[in-house]
């Protein structure tokens, strides 16, 4: 499959922005104020690494109708030109006297009446990004115009992709397939796991990432016991599974998902593991489509990956995917979002080898008007050997 | 020169803790509350690359006598635990109804009396990392405490690095030089701008990055306009200036610094430039000594390579570097900061080539008694020719 094209056309942040403008009056919100690097990208197609710096706030203003209002430091007005934004406020930053708060309150007094109120994300999964002696002294700014939750609004309108974004994410997808198909190049017995995990990164971006934010993985006798840890120079060793799990990027959208490799002939009880770990997988996937709800796609992995546990003892079995590693919902049996057309999700079951070692497995997949399809290339039951 | 250690010995991370300590108590604060990846890291040494997912909230919370105290999500646990905290308490997130909130308050509460403050970053660098809505609920449950700014404890302690600190700087500037070195290999002209970005990336991992966060640069005709797009497909051309701004990682410490790449031979402009901006790095570099203060260090810089300006008028020249890509101070003529040895900064002028060109040129140094040491090593005037 081809490539798809870079970027979006400005339709599609405009229609983000209308759909976000008809929830805000519904929830009677005047403005909603976004801060972080994906709310921003998302409803004005500001894509740059340099958020890696935490040095400067950033602030876009969506008013009631019309563009959004960037309100940034100066390094990023030639930047923020090439998108569709056109009201682009400036100052220069850093300001130790006044960081962008007095330029942000203007902008959002000239959108908001005295009665007013303006959004800002409050929920699980979001942060603001300013500092917090900011965010008060723009309260007191904004007096007495009201800042409040944003009643999910973002988080709404990004949990159903659009097709150009499904695109982006399948074509991170295919590199991580190709990186994947790969790690017998780089991994064998007596390799230090570090190296594995820098090899592997080099291989995802030959094979087309544009960087790769993000690499998990373990290695362990019949299974492992943590999945965050980074790696160690431990070489890897007869009889260890090898898990490698990115989170590569491909024109701002992530894939998310993980093969396993046994070092040497697996033993029946990680083979077994392993089959299981597809099995459940597969048990989600047929039910993932629209009109069940997240709770039914967990249980439906649960019981096969964790079948002595009645419902929620197991811990989330994937999220949603794509401007961000994860993104909600979670796979928990406390989730009952239904599923709709345009949502993409990782499927992630864990099982138990035995005590203190699991095994994890990952797909991706987009929700469809007749089910899920798969943007990874579905792993069959057997385990990778290396 | 080897590479060193990984890690730090505990005995760091007591110290650490016990120098906060005492500016609490000056301060009159009993607690503080962390909850960003770099304040937690300083304080535990917890190094994941997990937090690129923002779903879960960390804390961790540093009473005013003894060892922090972790609070967090329980797939956390088993990392923590290798760490020199052993008050581990743990809840399964995502959790909906209260995601560690309620945790969280009861831990402040067994730390702080009701007539006690706690302390939260609240300034500039600074975010909260938790939904502003568990913020506000986190503030209801303490009443009578009050939440309030840490009096800047963690970014002072933060400022002046240890010996194992600025020897993992330095360890990954060592690769980012070879890295530098191996350009001529993978940029000439007709390559891709992007070509070249994911090959750098690759090569920087092949030199012994752990990773490569960050990777800014640009390609231009005769210098460039802007240091924060992403890169996009246009291939490098004759005359272009050719400029990789890199922060990559090794055991969790940031090297940021670039090197300018003229495609074909430079220019009588571009030349002369790019010398201006190798003085103007020595200029800073010079006075860059125990007593003297950021704003010495910017005007010692500015005068050269900004002759026009009497100060203020050019942007930052650089900042302070360490856990994170950029760090406080700001090189700019309102800092005041004076240098105290183990202080690591970037040197960083820019130049006006021509009207919307320009170049810049970026070092790292650690303040020492008797005055600078470059920690990436020294660009000489000449511009490198591809």
């Amino acid at each position: 499959m081809s490539v798809p094209r870079r970027g979006f056309p400005d339709q599609e942040f405009a229609e983000r922005t209308r759909a976000a403008q008809a929830l805000m009056a519904q929830e009677g919100l005047s403005a909603l104020l976004l801060t972080t690097e994906p709310e921003i990208r998302y409803y004005t197609g500001f894509l740059t690494r340099f958020w890696e710096s935490p040095t400067r706030p950033w602030f876009v203003v969506l008013p009631s109708v019309g563009k959004p209002i960037a309100v940034i430091p100066s390094i990023g007005a030639h930047l923020m030109e090439q998108t569709w934004v056109s009201d682009i406020r400036t100052w220069q930053s850093p300001d130790y006297q006044d960081d962008g708060i007095g330029l942000l309150a203007e902008t959002l007094k000239e959108v908001t009446p005295k009665d007013g109120r303006i959004g800002l994300a409050d929920q699980m999964e979001s942060h603001v990004r300013m500092p917090l002696g900011g965010l008060r002294a723009l309260e007191a700014c904004l007096n007495p115009r009201l800042m409040q939750g944003d009643s999910t609004i973002t988080r709404r309108l990004r949990m159903v992709k659009s097709e150009a974004e499904i695109a982006k994410t399948a074509a991170a997808a295919r590199i991580a397939n190709r990186a994947f198909d790969r790690v017998p190049e780089i991994a064998a017995l007596g390799v230090p796991l570090s190296d594995v995990f820098r090899a592997f990164q080099a291989i995802c971006l030959h094979e087309g990432a544009d960087w790769v934010p993000y690499l998990a993985g373990a290695a362990g006798q019949g299974g492992y016991d943590d999945v965050i840890s980074p790696a160690d120079d431990t070489p890897l060793a007869n009889g260890a599974v090898l898990m490698l799990d990115t989170g590569l990027v491909w024109d701002g959208y992530f894939c998310d998902f993980d093969r396993n490799f046994a070092l040497s002939g697996p033993t029946e009880q990680v083979r077994y593991a392993h089959e299981r770990l597809i099995d459940a997988t597969q048990a989600g996937f047929e039910v993932a489509r629209p009109g069940a709800t997240i709770a039914d796609v967990f249980h439906a992995m649960n019981a096969v990956c964790n079948p002595d546990t009645k419902g929620g003892g197991a811990g989330r079995l994937g999220h949603g995917l794509g401007m961000q590693l994860t993104e909600w919902p979670s796979i928990i049996a406390k989730d009952h979002t239904i599923l709709e057309p345009g949502m993409v999700l990782t499927l992630e079951p864990t099982v138990a080898v035995r005590k203190d070692r699991i095994l994890v497995h990952e797909e991706n997949v987009v929700i469809r008007e007749t089910g899920a399809e798969y943007l990874s290339e579905r792993q069959g039951h057997q385990i990778r050997v290396l």
